[in-house]
């Protein structure tokens, strides 16, 4: 088992990195004024960012499986940015290869069985739609971009554009672009 | 007005860094078996991860307005994250100065009302708990954590601890780890 060896190289790693950081008061105001819906895929993690020129203040990033708009906690999350934070517009970057888009319902059970999940709970939801599955990485770009756009709160003038980027070589693709 | 002026800035920043970038295959599963819960704020965007030694293909990442679970979107993600692709170990990691610790319910209504959100949608939500207001940071870790926890789709095994960052220094502070 593994049980608390992340927190413990965590706490380790902190500790060094404190030593050598320079205390520095930023803005919680976005400086590029910009909000990014985006997946949670461990392959964007340290990665998306410096492949879009995006540093430390300049957006807010909101992660999820699959930049998927399943519950309202996406449009929640891009209404605070706009209302509370100044952002002023929003993409939604998904990515090639994405679990989200090759959920196997049955092999996913039987994982939770394994794992000791209630044979009562997972009989009582379809484990495809509760987990968030999505039909296509492309597809369900302009589904969350949609999704955002329709909201009540979300206001008309801010543009929300879908793009999609490519884990291996790091190329980003405009999907739609809201003009 | 800034209307894709974002878009333009973030698709150049790429197609530099696609000129350097060596392809690279990695795999979707993560090597430290860890996911993270936190925050959406732009203080912590590219900060988080080198703070807490964390790299590319090491962890998956979930973020949104205050690292809340308002809605069951953070447990989705987190059991997803579990039970497909191998993570072992939880952390919830808020930080202080939270803007979700700080939202003034009338300041955020005239707010949505000048950028022309509905008078009827606003009068039929309470904008509080609609925007996932926080108590107080440390506060809701705690929430946070029990409420994965307490998820039958989360197996007992799994640690999910609770932590706070400070976004002026960088340090990392245990609330609770998980045996």
């Amino acid at each position: 088992m593994v049980i608390n060896m992340m927190l413990e190289e965590v706490l380790k790693a902190n500790e060094e990195f404190v030593k050598d950081f320079e205390p520095k008061k930023l803005s919680h105001m976005p400086q590029k004024k910009l909000a990014i819906v985006t997946c949670m895929d461990t392959r964007l993690t340290g990665f998306l960012e410096p492949a879009i020129g995006i540093g430390r203040g300049d957006a807010k990033i909101i992660k999820n499986a699959g930049n998927a708009a399943v519950d309202r906690d996406v449009v929640r999350s891009v209404a605070a940015a706009i209302h509370a934070l100044g952002v002023e517009e929003v993409m939604v970057i998904g990515h090639y290869d994405c679990g989200m888009a090759n959920v196997d319902p049955e092999k996913l059970e039987a994982n939770m069985k394994a794992r000791g999940v209630d044979d009562k709970v997972l009989s009582e939801v379809n484990l495809k739609e509760w987990i968030g599955a999505i039909d296509g990485e492309e597809e369900n770009v302009m589904v969350v971009v949609e999704k955002i756009k329709e909201s009540p709160f979300i206001p008309d003038d801010v543009p929300v554009h879908g793009l999609i980027i490519d884990l291996y070589d790091g190329k980003l693709k405009v999907l739609a672009k809201d003009e």
